[in-house]
């Protein structure tokens, strides 16, 4: 159990979150995963959000690393957004939230099946321990301080 | 790569974010599931949120199923807030932000480790393929449609 010194900002899941956690951030992300869209108004079509409101949320993914900019033509000058490494490894938690929401959120069945590029096989995150490998989602997991976390 | 019908409520990942994709809402879960609180004044005194919010956020719990009320006191009457087992299992989702951010936004290290209960084991989340096995969270994942996509 965490003391009661824990920071709700010294937290990995938060920061993530913070980073992550709108709403369009998320759909933004898996239209570049999924879709491979990289462009800005494709992004807008596919999406139909604001366009202060894309423009705010890739550049706050250029910033924060997770997408790179690059320019496709000069005159008129346009941009587009491509993962980097940082930004494609988001997928482990766009496909945990799909593997719960499938689970407890899907009465009709999956809405979206996530497959193995190479074999077609099907994709789903799994909780693992160090010790004993794979454990249940509702596995009895504890929580102690790390090397991250001031003391 | 999924067609341009693709409609972003129809969508897993998506339907979870509602559930918990307020900050406060993640919060109040890694509360609830690593430090064991139950009681709203607990939670309010852990985390720092005015009471307006927190009683929403656990009214929400309740109503979409993630926690069960159960009254503690008679007189005066106080209620605790007890996790089910489809909020149990929102630790994959929890510990999928984590992995994620302790890999790429934790540079002094992993504020919290996850271990688990019965032997200790470092607790992570990974990505599984059904025909490979383990896959690497950068791995090249397709998305198509499924059963419960409306045609």
């Amino acid at each position: 159990m965490l003391g009661r010194t824990y920071e709700a900002e010294v937290c990995s899941a938060a920061r993530t979150l913070e980073l992550v956690g709108e709403r369009w951030s998320l759909l933004i992300l898996r239209d570049a995963l999924y879709r491979g869209t990289t462009r800005f108004a494709d992004f807008q079509r596919d999406l139909g959000l604001a366009s202060n409101i894309l423009a705010k949320r890739l550049e706050g993914f250029v910033a924060a690393g997770l997408m790179e900019q690059r320019r496709y033509s000069e005159r008129p000058e346009h941009h587009e957004y491509l993962l980097t490494d940082k930004g494609r490894e988001l997928q482990a938690v766009i496909i945990a939230l799909t593997t719960w929401g499938d689970r407890w959120a899907a009465p009709k069945g999956p809405p979206i099946l996530y497959e193995h590029a190479g074999c077609g096989g099907a994709i789903h995150t799994h909780l693992r321990c160090s010790t004993c490998g794979d454990v249940e989602a509702d596995a009895a997991v504890g929580a102690r301080r790390g090397p991250g976390m001031p003391s």
